[in-house]
């Protein structure tokens, strides 16, 4: 059984259509490919009584990892914390620890001479409260800190929503722990294209193939304009022996790719292949 | 009050990070501008159970508006319309009016010589299954049909994922619906972009603003690279009246940019204003 995930993405941006949602599609491809499995992916307004009850409906469900991405910043929006703790139960309080990172942020801030002096306002000091018990995690290009905490079975970490801040934290901080919960499984993936064969006509192909492959997934995806039909053919596999999944991929292409010709249709080969 | 939707979106390849969900950009962005307000966007996978729980819990919040897009397909995988049946205790049943639709265009591309046969294969009658009461809505620019259903004080409509398809339905059979609901209101925004101030010296300031001019919406997206200060001030008001409106969001920004600038901050002129 693959690692379970669920992201929790927060913002008001991403609910009127103002952002897309780069995030969610980064961390999904990023766990993914480390053979964990994303479960659900939740976008919810800045509203400290929406945040904490996705929070805790995602808690409920037992994932091995909940990420939340957006609102750990100073303005009064920023409520992703203040969410969480309403989910857990706890108060936010001012950690010592994280304090002390935004603290040198500040002062080296000041040091160069890009703000006049480093003291810990209270949009500062709001970048420190944390969930009672959850721990800091450092913020490599950005000033709020992240959070982590473990509940139950479940990692809950807390990420910021300014993108190259989310990457860099999760590439330092989550990626390890991934890769520890998924026992080093990898994602397998590639795509061939079909033209002149429609949907329709390519489902009981596809469905053969799959029974008689297993493991391997595969999904068509419709890319022709106005009824042209133009397939997009994607096949995946989640493994930890990266030669015997390449295999069992080429099989299951091999015996589509026929299935497909026999039908009339017309394949184009892989794009790229993982 | 604004009207409310959530949105689902269905489909594993948004759960892997293939795709990037514009599906649920497109269609908060065109609510929003209706007046209507986006509550939540769940993304989940191509599984029965899974479709019916998260389509139960959003009929539970009792929104006006739940739109599922993605899984009404012929393959195997399109089981959007059978989860939604599920989270209603109905059947899906082959619709009479749905199967005329779907004839219509089968007979279409046979008669056009894109396919030999227009007969009713079983992956194509299976676009036809609808949760039993379902409406059929027609699909402009494809081939499965959409379906709407009234439940109790919801509507509850599901649109295919491919998005000119999902675009063409939406337009035809959606927006008519929410303008009628939100009586006519509008999303007005605009945004300033700041420079030479830090996000935490912003906060006060914009905390302030709001708080002197009631029903405008401030949030402050920090743009900057590495510290850099460079933040975007977004302006929002829902409103039936534009005039109104537009002074409204003008007195906002005149009164944060005196406070900016005092603070030493330098504004940069708005991009655009709807």
């Amino acid at each position: 059984m693959a690692a379970e995930m669920e992201i929790i993405c927060v913002g008001n941006e991403l609910l009127i259509g103002k952002t897309l949602n780069t995030n969610a599609s980064w961390m999904a491809k990023r766990s993914t490919s480390l053979g964990v499995m994303v479960k659900r992916i939740t976008v919810v307004g800045d509203d400290v009584e929406e945040i904490g009850v996705v929070v805790a409906e995602a808690l409920k469900r037992k994932p091995q990892f909940v990420i939340t991405t957006g609102g750990l910043g100073p303005t009064f929006d920023d409520k992703t914390l203040e969410g969480i703790a309403k989910a857990l139960k706890r108060n936010v309080e001012v950690d010592d620890k994280a304090l002390g990172m935004v603290k040198e942020k500040y002062d080296a801030f000041a040091k160069e001479g890009r703000i006049e002096r480093a003291e810990l306002t209270s949009p500062r000091v709001k970048m420190a409260k944390l969930p009672k018990g959850a721990k800091p995690l450092n913020n490599p290009t950005g000033t709020a800190p992240a959070a982590l905490m473990k509940i139950r079975g479940t990692i809950l970490i807390a990420l910021p929503g300014v993108p190259s801040e989310m990457e860099a934290i999760f590439e330092e901080s989550i990626v390890p722990q991934l890769k520890k919960e998924s026992g080093n499984a990898m994602f397998f993936e590639t795509s061939i294209f079909v033209d002149d064969i429609m949907e329709s006509t390519l489902a009981p192909l596809v469905d053969r193939t799959m029974h008689d492959n297993e493991y391997v997934y595969i999904k068509s995806h419709p890319k022709g304009e106005e009824n042209v039909p133009h397939i997009e053919l994607h096949f995946s596999l989640t493994s930890k022996d990266g030669k015997n999944a390449r295999t069992k991929l080429g099989k299951a292409i091999l015996q589509v790719s026929e299935l497909i010709e026999k039908k009339g249709g017309k394949i184009r080969a892989p794009k790229k292949s993982q």
